[in-house]
């Protein structure tokens, strides 16, 4: 997907390719820090068919605030939740879950952390395209 | 300012007029509350003209994401900036400060804390007619 089309999904800075969790994902996405005083805000763009491994915050948990497209949310054991801008999700730490781009359109979220000393992520097994092409 | 057209100004909840900050506002505004756990998230939206008093948080800062329309942000003994949608401001703790919609336009940002056992809020004087018609 060319730049300037990922860079119109919404009013926040695309950013650079995100490099550092690409381990973590499966597709292409962007990253943008906005803020780094008392809570961390990144906006993450992925292109369509993009998602993030399922994954789990301990310590703290982190807020998405939808700014572009669509995508997915989704806990172990429950129903994705279709994702459009305007939203709010609240992920509470030790849930493990995977966001990402519906298949056929970019989305972008704004991951929300409270930086805490003890807090890290466990990063696990990817959304397969079997789970995934059912959605 | 008809309620259908501030709806239209983000993507976010526009919520019910904001009664209980009115008191520490010149003009009318409205607030929806995004979300409560770890960070408190408020959706607000100023009519055009419509502003908070100068204010300073204490103990934990503010963060402002701006979704919708343009507004001013200023500091005590700095010039006013303008906002518009995709930009984020962070308020540090102690800091006199006000913000609110420009003359002639609705103006929405979420408005995000921590809540700390300790902080606090203090209301100062209002952003006068002169100041603010200056801009």
């Amino acid at each position: 997907m060319e730049r300037i089309e990922l860079e119109n999904i919404s009013d926040f800075a695309l950013g650079d390719e995100n490099i550092a969790f690409a381990p973590y994902f499966i597709g292409k996405s962007y990253i943008s820090l906005l803020n780094d005083n008392e809570i961390r805000i990144h906006n993450v763009t992925f292109e369509p068919g993009c998602r993030n491994n399922w994954h789990i915050h301990h310590g703290s948990g982190q807020i998405l605030i939808c700014v572009g497209g669509h995508g997915w949310y989704q806990e172990t054991g429950k129903e994705a939740r279709l994702l459009k801008s305007g939203d709010v999700v609240y992920i509470a730490p030790e849930i493990k879950h995977w966001h990402g781009a519906v298949k056929n359109e970019a989305f972008s979220h704004l991951a929300l952390s409270v930086p805490i000393g003890s807090s890290s992520n466990e990063w696990c097994e990817a959304v397969t395209h079997e789970e995934y092409g059912k959605l």
